[in-house]
């Protein structure tokens, strides 16, 4: 079943003005979308990090991918995921960058929007879905936790193209609540996510007591300030939250590096603090694992095809996961259905998934939707696998025209939260690691 | 792709009087064939260890078989395949018991037989080789090594039934040369392996040292005494031995136990030799493997899709190897060519497998072979991958009638090298450990 046509589509979606360490997201987010054409017609889709460099990357890899057959060219390309033994790209440690924005990872996102969209065109050709294509699922439902933003008021996008936002400004403990009750009642997720580094610690304390009183024991709560944190403010608010991030719930890179993760994690248990530590900001490679282990950096790990090279690496990096008693978690960047569908595919064949995925999927919008149909349904916090072959979506050819020609307008051709924290709210804004 | 039918075909094949340190093999190896046939009559095979015990883990699967989607039976199963976590059968570590002769391990026995068998019956019904099933070839000639052994007078079998024995008897350093020479001469083996733990230690080094001087310098030597060896003694064979298993090579379960293979390898390191060990004995699991790396027990790790679980078991090994800097090479048992392929099929989708695998295919008889057309050519030492879909293999059937009525002529259901002994060389004999 040989390819006989690449197609980059570099696209925008509205984002609404959502905060984090980072910065700000800009009023669109960027996409890349990649369909293969195999010689009978069949399609297969992926999506994958925006802007022109991920898809000048698979541009790239134009002349290996034609004329190869769609089952056999990830092991063709397998010595450029990113993974090759010893090589440079596999010593591909990122902390400090932002995952999918990383030049170091190139290689493996290629890849996995290469794999991705091949298990697709084979699931199509055959009847099947991804999940049954690579290992066979050990769930039918994949539950997603609910992730709070801080936010500016607004939808997303600009002009006439400016989406509704229901949720309305959310910059206190208070409004995080009311907008967490609001993505439950809409998506009934299980589990609530929270992206702190934003507001002073004493107030995304505050947020994470109000969630446990108003939501009761059982919900799994997760804090992430991405490394907004000193190792000592790390430990204060770890041993603060000791009692609200247990029951399921995790304390995710309170602070940068593998080191000062393993020192937050000691001082904690000295304590007699067991809150787990999560990483997808220290630990974004497999060549951090070993590092993680030896410091115990980190408990649990977030794995994400996008970035760590595909499903079939995720699936390696859970089965690692098992064996050395690390929990596995899955991290989200913006996006819209065709990643929402793979993301679904590898939980449900991966059994060592511990933990419900992330996903910025309620925060998109129907208006910028590139599946046919419009979106997916989120039900009780889960995404259903159905039989439907491949990821189980097809592309709107309309949608994404619309799609491509958002971000023809668009000034900026890649994420830059920092400048757009800068053009929006406060032109001396910096990222500065720690912040308190 | 629903299964409408399981049949297990429990055979005996002609096997030589090899020797090692488990005793002497019987005239007769003991192997299960297992076909799946689909709804649409399409059959897929798979071979695993023999004997009744085996046969009946398989037969015990027949419910959950039948009727299940040839896809999706290995998700379905993925609880019994001996990984789920923390169960009983994923902590299985069986240093000191033979691999496939181990209860231990019949949960991924039988599950990697089954997902075999789905694989090749997913590869004919679209017509894809098993190795671009499961992530891409990335190699086309699987290289395997010689596999020498000490052994008596004969071919193997019994009365009418005995096999031609090319190599006759080989209980000398001298004669287990001249084996050496004829395998390399028959089937163009780039590197050697010898199952030692038989003669002497003292003759174990000549053999190993008159290879090198026949051999040359560049072909890699590995010597397999299956822990025959003490601490003491593995140390002064591996320290006279420092030159001849480098260039590639290996010293194999030279002692038992990790923590005895750990002695050997500090005791060697701290005398300048970093001959690597390589195990089977002592790593049997993704269990043994974080004591494995605390202890630094063994550098190698022999994968073998018939006990680790299955094919997609053996890539996450080489991805965890990989990761902590493990080389990976493959373990063989006594086989016919249903499980030659499978082999030569993981080993050609597994980037990291660092050395050419064992087979003890050439100990096996034409007279014996199941697979239509006759035995698989080994060329220039490797097994070609072509693009025949499946395993590339389809079964003979009136071969496969005459294995199992040698079966049900046999008075013995399952492998005892100790006992073959007492029977044919020495009524007193028993597998001690350390002999030496």
């Amino acid at each position: 079943m040989r390819i006989t046509k690449l197609q980059v589509h570099s696209i925008a979606i509205a984002d609404p003005p959502l905060r984090s360490s980072y910065g700000l997201h800009a009023p669109y987010a960027l996409r890349n979308v990649l369909e293969l054409t195999s010689e009978d017609g069949i399609v297969g889709i992926a999506e994958t990090y925006g802007g022109d460099a991920p898809a000048q990357a698979l541009e790239a890899m134009r002349s290996k991918v034609i004329g190869a057959d769609a089952y056999r060219v990830t092991g063709q390309l397998m010595s450029t995921n990113g993974d090759e033994e010893h090589g440079e790209a596999f010593a591909r440690s990122q902390t400090y960058l932002v995952p999918g924005e990383n030049p170091l990872d190139v290689a493996a996102r290629t890849f996995a929007a290469i794999e991705t969209a091949c298990l697709d065109l084979i699931g199509k050709s055959v009847g099947k879905p991804v999940c049954d294509l690579i290992g066979g699922r050990v769930r039918d439902n994949v539950p997603f936790s609910a992730y709070a933003f801080f936010k500016h008021a607004g939808g997303g996008g600009t002009g006439a193209d400016t989406r509704n936002d229901i949720y309305g400004e959310v910059m206190t403990p208070d409004a995080l609540v009311r907008e967490v009750k609001q993505l439950i009642d809409e998506y009934g997720f299980a589990s609530v996510k929270f992206k702190g580094g934003v507001l002073e610690p004493a107030l995304e304390i505050e947020a994470v007591k109000l969630l446990r009183q108003e939501l009761g024991p059982e919900v799994p709560l997760r804090i992430d300030p991405n490394c907004a944190w000193s190792i000592e403010t790390s430990v204060q608010v770890g041993l603060e939250l000791g009692e609200e991030l247990s029951s399921g719930g995790y304390l995710e890179d309170p602070a940068s590096s593998l080191e000062g993760m393993s020192q937050v994690r000691n001082r904690l248990l000295a304590r007699d603090v067991n809150t787990p530590l999560a990483s997808n900001v220290a630990v974004t490679s497999f060549s951090d694992i070993p590092a993680c282990l030896g410091l115990n950096s980190a408990q649990i790990i977030l794995c994400d095809h996008h970035y760590w090279g595909g499903m079939r690496q995720v699936q390696n990096l859970a089965a690692l996961c098992r064996v050395f008693d690390l929990g596995l978690s899955m991290h989200s960047n913006s996006h819209l259905g065709v990643s929402l569908m793979a993301m679904a595919h590898v939980a449900a064949a991966t059994p060592h998934l511990t933990y419900a995925c992330d996903t910025h999927y309620p925060w998109q919008s129907e208006q910028d939707e590139i599946v046919a149909g419009g979106r997916i349904p989120i039900t009780d916090g889960c995404v259903s696998i159905s039989d439907t072959p491949g990821l189980g979506v097809e592309l709107d050819q309309d949608q994404l025209a619309r799609g491509r020609e958002r971000y023809a307008k668009l000034p900026y051709r890649k994420r830059d939260d920092e400048a757009e924290m800068q053009r929006q709210v406060d032109p001396t804004w910096k990222r500065v690691l720690p912040r308190w």
